[in-house]
């Protein structure tokens, strides 16, 4: 089986073509506020990115066959996010907002991988198309991974859904049969609805459209890049509340909205993910409530409340957003932060992290190995909401972890080699490979990325695409099966 | 099924006889070095329990019958390492030594594990009697160990041996028939012989018989408690590489001593799990030499071989000896040290952590995973040295690793809330979980554990022993079904 080159151009001149079409909106903002250099820079890549991939598209050789085998759709798909991140990058480097390719590419693989991450030390400065630009990549990352994960990455065998097809609801799911284009229309819908409602929430909260826009395109795609150095702080106590309210919703699985929309309700409500994932949020911010009451970092049980809401919310969700320095909250708090790093949203939502669902598998698997040696033969399966979870399911969550934290610890001491301290290293590793942003210590809230030399960027590039694109797909290339061509 | 309450009255009355005798060793070493009040302290701890337990032992009714059941194998083991801890730790508090009793405790659990952990902040001034005790519960822990590991677990369907008969050695180890006594008989002399052999060495290198048998308890054992508060820095090299070596022996499997007695060293070379953890502790070394050169932390080549070969060594085998503060070292080398925390010595040696071949396994399952993304009906079993891992095995492992990786991370986030920093808290749990002793920043290899508050120190305590008798048995007890009468 080789690779089916013809279809892997095609679809990746159909990206090119996308992206391009993509830039023409943030060069309209940039048009709108009158920054004539930045909408060049825009127009100057925008144009031909276009033209020349639609053009290569429709000229390039048909395919022998449509059959998309699963190393093509695992090449597609990892080169892909690497195509968008690479023509991401062009304006920003063009406009001279980010000269560096190295750092160019780093922010537009954060992006479009919706992690948040920056290696700008300033943003306040920036032109507004070109901010427009970096968090509007968050929009369509979050919309790209939500197709990814709900309408294609099932069919290659891996990721939330099929966990959550085969587990996670009621039979009743089964009968809602999907189709790549149906799906897709769905999805267009909840996402868009959901962007469009938090927009007029915004501004009815005293934004205006511009950060409006930013921030909804940070929050529904669980992103993070903002317009202000110091995040949220700056803005009103209701703004503050609908962003928490809808990153918590963003991390929800989407494919329980579509229930909703589907007039299942009951169905959504009795998801086990959602309660174990509302439980976490909550619990989480009471516990970090009573440690800022205690620490007397909060004026009182609302202020408490709006600090910890928030960041439960922002980090679980892996957003990143902060409306404070959570790096200087008690250690209890900030261990608390780096387990739900850890965790991360719902399996098919926006957030990135090893998923609720996965972590709630892999405590259930472990808890079983106990019991397991007090009744060997006596047959144990693990059980999510009282439906079983077959082996080969369970055997998959486990590799899934393990890799994912061999990878972390391993991340952590490539990274250290750089001279950071541990924290500073380990978070690094943690938040781009999480797709949460901004990590403690040097990495934290109100600091960035960009001390790091050029290999580390791209090193953290590569596992925020890996830890974005639910890890097999990204590893699968580095291994020699991959090539192979038996 | 109920608890066989005869039968674990009559072992943890055999095992109070066994402590008792014990310390009348310690009592002769306090009466040549003319400690009369320590002598005193050990003979009235002594001489009641072995007359009390011997005497319980005779008059305590038979048992019904001689069956041991799962659940009563889990709790001997378990309760015996408690009963070992309690007992051991009166003569500190009788004599005054350690008058706290979690402290005394802690001492004690950390002795009969193998950690090597302590809450004293000094050693040089304690009298000779106390720091021989002290040392002795290694040399004791690391036997008792060895006997469970090889004799007991397997028949309780956990631990290391379990994994090795399966799946680590040719079919020919099945051969060798394993019973109760004929084992313990072969690990008495195995491990009595490598005692010896190295208190000769010891004193060839200039120790004299007290330090010679005190560091040689807390080799072989994989220890840790010295009687030096700067560890081993004040010997000379040839001591410290003499101890290097018997660190790195003790790590070893003793079945593979077993099987060059029974003259096949072939099998036992052709080992993977060996190759394996000399492959880990050379490939460490070396990584930490060149470190250590460039930093300009050792002086020339020899220098940083010691420092280094030491270090890891004492770390990967959860020794936890030093010849210097190894927290002053640069971060990558301490994030290696860290890993090897995590990784321990090898399955059935006298060392802790998660066993080489446990990683070894879970490395492979991680990457299993990934291939099996890309064949997925392809059958494609791990295997280690070319035979096939059961997929039991595998699954059992994958719990083990997921559970130690749980347990490690909700230890780190309760000791935290004590106030100490990441490092610490995360390092005290790793350290006493894995059976190291020493770990970073506040717990570090100049430092000590007496910080802490007594249910902390209570906390780690049981973590000792949990981590020392491959979990399942410690945290078995707490689980509803363990108490169920179904």
């Amino acid at each position: 089986m080789v690779l089916n080159k013809r279809l892997v151009i095609k679809v990746l001149c159909a990206v090119m073509t996308l992206v391009g079409v993509l830039m023409l909106l943030p060069c309209a903002v940039s048009l709108i506020y009158g920054e004539k250099h930045e909408a060049l820079s825009f127009a100057v890549c925008a144009v031909p990115m276009a033209l020349v991939g639609y053009l290569a598209f429709r000229s390039s050789k048909a395919p022998e066959s449509n059959n998309l085998g699963l190393r093509d759709g695992f090449f597609i798909v990892g080169s892909a996010w690497m195509v968008l991140s690479l023509l991401g990058a062009l304006p920003f480097m063009i406009s001279g907002a980010i000269p560096n390719v190295c750092d160019a590419f780093f922010e537009t693989a954060s992006g479009f991988t919706t992690t948040g991450a920056s290696i700008l030390s300033g943003v306040e400065g920036l032109p507004k198309g070109i901010l427009f630009w970096r968090s509007f990549t968050h929009w369509v990352g979050g919309m790209g991974i939500l197709v990814l994960t709900i309408a294609m990455l099932p069919a290659l065998g891996i990721g939330g859904q099929k966990i959550m097809r085969a587990e996670t609801t009621g039979p009743s799911m089964d009968k809602i049969t999907f189709t790549f284009n149906d799906t897709a229309r769905s999805l267009y819908l909840i996402y868009s609805g959901m962007s469009l409602l938090e927009t007029v929430l915004l501004m009815f909260c005293g934004m205006d459209l511009y950060d409006s826009l930013v921030y909804t395109f940070g929050t529904v795609g669980t992103g993070g890049f903002a317009t202000m150095n110091n995040g949220l702080a700056g803005y009103s106590v209701s703004a503050q509340l609908v962003i928490s309210v809808f990153m918590m919703l963003a991390g929800v699985n989407f494919n329980l909205y579509y229930l909703c929309l589907a007039k299942k309700p009951d169905q959504a409500v009795r998801d086990p993910e959602l309660r174990c994932y509302l439980g976490i949020t909550f619990g989480s911010t009471f516990f970090v409530m009573y440690m800022l009451i205690r620490a007397g970092m909060a004026a009182g049980l609302f202020d408490s409340f709006r600090l910890a809401y928030f960041q439960v919310a922002s980090i679980l969700t892996t957003t990143g957003y902060s409306t404070c320095d959570f790096d200087l909250w008690p250690l209890p708090c900030r261990i608390v932060l780096m387990l739900l790093m850890l965790v991360g949203g719902c399996a098919s939502s926006t957030g990135g992290g090893m998923k609720v669902i996965r972590v709630m598998m892999g405590v259930k698997i472990a808890g079983r190995g106990v019991r397991k040696r007090l009744h060997p033969s006596v047959v144990d399966p693990v059980k999510i909401g009282g439906r079983i979870v077959p082996e080969n399911v369970t055997r998959s969550v486990s590799e899934f972890l393990l890799l994912y934290l061999f990878i972390l610890l391993a991340g952590t001491v490539l990274v250290s080699l750089e001279g950071a301290d541990l924290m500073t290293s380990f978070s690094s590793v943690l938040a781009c490979f999480s797709n949460i942003g901004p990590g403690f210590e040097a990495v934290g809230p109100t600091l960035n990325y960009g001390f790091y030399t050029g290999a580390t960027k791209i090193f953290l590039s590569v596992l925020m695409i890996a830890g974005r694109l639910e890890l097999f797909t990204v590893f699968l290339m580095f291994t020699p099966a991959f090539w192979s061509r038996k």
